[in-house]
Formats: C-alpha cells, sequence, structure tokens
C-alpha cells in the first residue's frame, strides 16, 4: 500500500487554501488514494468547539489538527489541513510529529490583494475593528522560510497551482500518477526537481 | 484492501477496556491490520485537553472520539475506542455516524467486584467525595442494550475475552484470520453466530 502523507496548507484568510484542497481532494479521489480534508471549519465543529482565537486557543486548534493528521498519515491517508495556522512554531511541531511525510503548502498573496477581493467582507470588518484578531491585520502571521511548495493566487490560476501541486507529489513518490500526464511548463518541472533535491527528496 | 471498523469499547472504570484495546491491538498487527487505539486518556490529551467531567463535557469528548473513529474507519482502519462513554444515547450518535462497522464491545462487571479490586484507589476516593462524578458511584452508567460483544473480567480471563472478541470480528469480516485459529469453545462459536444472525452479520 501507497504511504500516506500530510499536505498542510497555511496562509492568510482567502488566499486560497480550501479552494485548493477540495480541489484536490477531488483529483486525489479520482486517482484513487485515500484522502481527508480537514478544514479549519470542520475542525472547529468538530473537534475544537469552544476554543477561540487567542494564540492559546490557536495554538490548540493546531495541533490537534496535526494529531489527526498523523493519525491518518501513518495508515496510509492523504491528510490535507486547511486553516491559517499563522504560527510557525506550532506547525514546525505538527511537521516533527509527522516527520518526512509533511508537506508544507504556502498559499502566498500580498495583503492588499486580499483585501481588494474580499469575497466575505471579513478584512473590511476587522479594518473597522468589528472583528478582533484577524489574522493579518490585527494578529500575526508568519510566513513559512522552507515551504515544500508555494503557490500564490494572484500570479498563478487555480488550475497551474493544482498542477504544480500534483507533480510536485508525483514527484515525491507520495502520489501515484493520473490517468493523464500532469501537464506543467518544462521549465517549472526543472524548478520543481531542483528545489525538491535541495530539500533532500531527489 | 479490507475496509476498517470501530471497535468501541463501554464500561466503567477498571472494567478491563484499556487492557483489552491494548492486547487486541498488538493481536491485529501480528496480523497486519492498520490499527489505532483511542484511549480516554490519550484523546483527554491530545483532543481533549480543558475538558471536565460534566455531562456536557463528557459528551464533547465521546463525539471527538467518534469523528476520529470514523475518519479512521472509512480508511480502512481498525479504530479502537476505549473510553467509558457511559451515555448510550452518545454512543448510539457514533454508531449512526459509522454505520455497519461500528461494533460495541460492553465490558461487563458488577461494581462490588470493581470496588474490591480498585488497584488505583479511584472508587474509594469516590466513595469518599474526593473525587466527585465519578462513573457508577455519584454518576451513572448506561450499559448497552444490544452490544455486539460482551466481556466479563469476572467470569472469564483476558485471553479467553480476547479470544471471543478475535472470533467475533473474524466472523463479522472485518479482521482477516490469525497464523493460527483462534481457538475457542464449540459451543461459544455457535453463539457468537447465533447472535451475528440476529444483528443481521451472517
Amino acid at each position: 500500500m501507497r504511504k500516506g502523507c500530510t499536505l498542510w496548507f497555511t496562509g492568510l484568510s482567502g488566499s486560497g487554501k480550501s479552494t485548493l484542497a477540495q480541489a484536490l481532494e477531488k483529483k486525489l479521489r479520482n486517482r484513487e488514494v485515500n484522502v481527508e480534508v480537514l478544514d479549519g471549519d470542520v475542525i472547529r465543529t468538530n473537534l475544537s468547539k469552544g476554543l477561540g482565537f487567542s494564540k492559546e486557543d490557536r495554538d490548540i486548534n493546531i495541533r490537534r489538527i496535526g494529531f489527526v493528521c498523523n493519525l491518518l498519515t501513518r495508515n496510509g491517508v492523504v491528510a490535507i489541513a486547511a486553516a491559517i495556522s499563522p504560527y510557525k512554531a506550532i506547525r514546525g511541531e505538527n511537521r516533527a510529529l509527522v516527520g518526512k511525510r509533511f508537506v508544507e503548502i504556502y498559499c502566498e498573496c500580498p495583503l492588499e490583494e486580499l483585501e481588494r477581493r474580499d469575497p466575505k467582507g471579513l478584512y473590511k470588518k476587522a479594518r473597522a475593528g468589528e472583528i478582533k484578531g484577524f489574522t493579518g491585520i490585527d494578529d500575526p502571521y508568519e510566513p513559512p522560510e522552507h515551504p515544500e511548495i508555494t503557490i500564490n493566487s494572484m500570479t498563478e490560476t487555480k488550475e497551474e497551482s493544482l498542477a504544480r501541486i500534483l507533480r510536485t507529489l508525483e514527484l515525491m513518490g507520495f502520489i501515484p500518477p493520473g490517468p493523464e500526464a500532469t501537464e506543467i511548463p518544462p521549465d517549472e518541472e526543472e524548478t520543481i526537481k531542483k528545489k525538491l533535491g535541495e530539500l533532500g527528496y531527489l
């Protein structure tokens, strides 16, 4: 049986974590991969009801997601976490727990762009002080220093991001190839291979 | 791949839940079954820190264990829960969540016997009022009405209980046969088959 992994999406609200996680889930199910998406909302309902958004409560929430991701990963499941997870130290704890099968996917996007889009009006409310402790506004976000994958919803389409994630996971050996080859530009394939070489995967 | 299941141990403190869960885990690993034990203490540390022993907090804790068992079960893992889980309604919720692959194992043992053994002195403290809300003393325990398996640590040895659980799971088709046949008395084999017939498994 193919071994599992944890795909840990991190990034500001609106940066594309849940959207990509869901699209990825669909692609992986088509490849008959066992996959579970643990997104922030599902977890807050089922594992973390009662927790708020203080640093302490956020940390507990992120540790719980890590605990479940690890249980799934060591049983051959691709566990996809999609939560802001703003603090580097706790993401690092989860990486240490899961080990070499932890793949950090940083959803990079400038705050200005996210505030411009703001489909749910959350940034506006946070700027107006109606929401307190909103990551990126009055609560910190610590970007990853060495994410395995970085995607950027301002400079690339969802399909491009998805293809790069899939191709990277194929090259890492964490997922089987799809029915059709994953199409990414040749120069990007080279960039991925170089990066995976640096990270010790290839 | 063989599909998973949830083995839900329920019973009073000291009735043998954790001991049997651990012994079962070992046996199943020997059969190359993917298995995870979610025992009350592990869960209270990793998923339920901060929760107490009020009815509400107990219910949340048991629902969380059920949520994780379901994630594991639908990905082919044998998830073993070992928690007092005193309330019938919440065990029923978890059964509904997991579906046909939920196996309730009732660890029956008279309270008098548990108080006589009391290796950790917990019952004594509960009787003295030093521990409040202790299941069986000043907090209710609602035994299951139709558990798939009942074990009794007063009338049978650990090995006998274990053999009956393994044989039942084999007959249910949830685990593969072991390297050697699971030995149980012929009349007990008949009793198990009759019970599984009534429950709709055979």
